[in-house]
């Protein structure tokens, strides 16, 4: 039974310059190598996401629709964030804004469409913000219906002020960072096999 | 097999005072009514809590070490806290810091201790706030090694300003409000039902 | 000597729909009549934003440069925002980046380019989140160089749950909300007049 | 004309062990030296403080009342917190409840208590939590009454991970927390001044 894990890089950067986000990823998903795991990653900041609280086209450019489809798709989702001013990114704040628009959506048992369904987050920042990130972030999810396994927030920072981002400062030698990384990849993936095998019973659940 | 809920109340009333934050706590509660499930509430504000990041006494007065061993005994953690200019109590902030003094244990597997607890918050204001709230208190939670259920953050809030709080305003009464209280209350239960069954693997997540 | 206010309106809705923020802001302009003050209202999401930390066009399409112009002329800066699951709307983070982008630019006498500028906010939502909302960009415009007098956050927000928004709900009935919508426009308007007659010393605050 | 500056240092540890919060207040501090300001430093956690929404005494051991009253005589008021889990600290959400109790008090004009008083905030931590510390405590100060003049943040935090704390670290040697320090000083010392001369006019805020 594959599982499925949608990334979606929230990076305010498109594909053509190196993300640091997407650097801290791949310390994540090089857990998930070898075992019966398909990983997709989108840079959001390469498609055209209309404004807009639905999950619906808001204007004829608007990609989200195609992004949501792998949404539905996926057994575990991760939003990951740079850090600005000590926030998620607008990208990152675009795609909660759309993920909620699908919220009150329902499964074929009659429960939240994201139930059963496990979330994560990964954040880099060359300082201070990380776990306001995480804290935006895994509440959302969790808000909306995405289940949300221990220590699933994986962050680099460096000390406070201007200085070198993740990949120049080799924040992936960072001994907390690693451990966080694998803990991260090990219960996102535990709990999508459990939710596999014991979906949330629907006793209690069920939106009429 | 019984499961046990505890309930730290982080309302900054002692219980000589009507608590508004139990009032909802009690809507929550009577979904486990008949379900083989044990439900214990502490007033924090009954008890003498010193400051500081650890799970001992910090002095001879303090009572945090009796309330930890039941954190210890307990399958569900719900920290309920009022709103006081849009944030939680202090005395949840308090609660949430004894709490993670005691993070860096591990259970008999070599986990953090709190795996396979399950955590969720309950928040009442007369106005504004509760979303930061559960933010704040749902993050903590994940972060020190509880899981998160989907939609376990029960609260209720009045119109922006001054203006009678959750009994006062019969909030017992909000549809939404109700929703939620059920809906957490069956999902905290279907969780740790859920990891009494089938706790977390330790493949990735032991702490060395 | 005429005072500037500029407001960014960051609903996720162009100007042929009806906003709720536009309407709460009209509350607080109201009592900027009659004084010698020139308003102006931007509504973000008629423009194209390119995303980026730069006060510099990101590409050809990108209009934040106009939009720039009229943030350096101004005294009065009024970040305007919806709530969506508790925190601010996209546009208004977009807006916020864009700010911080500019923020290590200079005036002629060396300090930060938005010292002697004056920063607000205005929220509005049908329920929950305006205190974080404003947290957010009241502390955004503070650590880049605005100065905040007291009061200067104007909200509604109604009752717990789904339910009708500002106009509908006669929001500018609220008591709460009128007093601060009135505190606030006096307050910006006496800190904008205070900081034309007494500019903030330079002494400490030159950036080399 | 001397000027006042009171800073509650919301350390968890009490006057018998260091605080590195405390050693990042006195990089503040210095550039008061040589100015007409009187400084007097708090350490909170060496006073008994009850819990409530009020200034008045809570129960006979309440110490706040005498800290209330130096600030009220206070023309700058700092809150200085350590980070625990990203937050500030729990004595530090102590202080802003009682300050918050205070905060429909008026002074002789009708106009808030704490109008004309300037705030400001320090923090510290060994990892990640500056900006949202920073964040909710200017929030709070500006909601209640308190002016906040531009970059009026200090902090410091090392790299993500545990780590050594702000002396050990030698974080007074960061040029950003320095420059931070010293605008901090400076721009706290022009408002204060700035007010005390030209008071907050009374129209449109003076409380019935």
């Amino acid at each position: 039974m594959t599982l499925k894990v949608l990334i979606l890089n929230c990076t305010l950067k498109k594909s053509s310059k190196k993300s640091n986000t997407l650097a801290l990823v791949k310390e994540v998903t090089t857990y998930f190598n070898g075992k019966d795991i398909e990983t997709e990653i989108l840079r959001l900041a390469d498609f055209k996401i209309g404004y807009g609280i639905t999950h619906e086209a808001v204007d004829a450019d608007d990609q989200w629709p195609e992004i949501f489809e792998k949404v539905k798709e996926t057994d575990i989702l991760i939003i990951a964030s740079p850090i600005w001013l000590g926030e998620q990114s607008s990208i990152a704040t675009v795609a909660i804004e759309r993920l909620y628009g699908g919220s009150s959506l329902t499964n074929e048992k009659g429960q939240y469409l994201y139930y059963n369904k496990v979330g994560g987050v990964i954040v880099t920042g060359n300082e201070d913000g990380a776990k306001q990130v995480s804290r935006s972030i895994i509440y959302a999810l969790s808000h909306i219906g995405f289940t949300i396994p221990p220590n699933v927030d994986t962050y680099w920072v460096g000390e406070a002020g201007p200085g070198p981002s993740f990949i120049e400062a080799k924040g992936n030698q960072n001994e907390f960072t690693k451990q966080h990384a694998k803990i991260m990849a090990y219960n996102l993936y535990h709990f999508a096999n459990l939710l596999k095998e014991h979906p949330i019973p629907v006793e209690g659940n069920v939106i009429k």
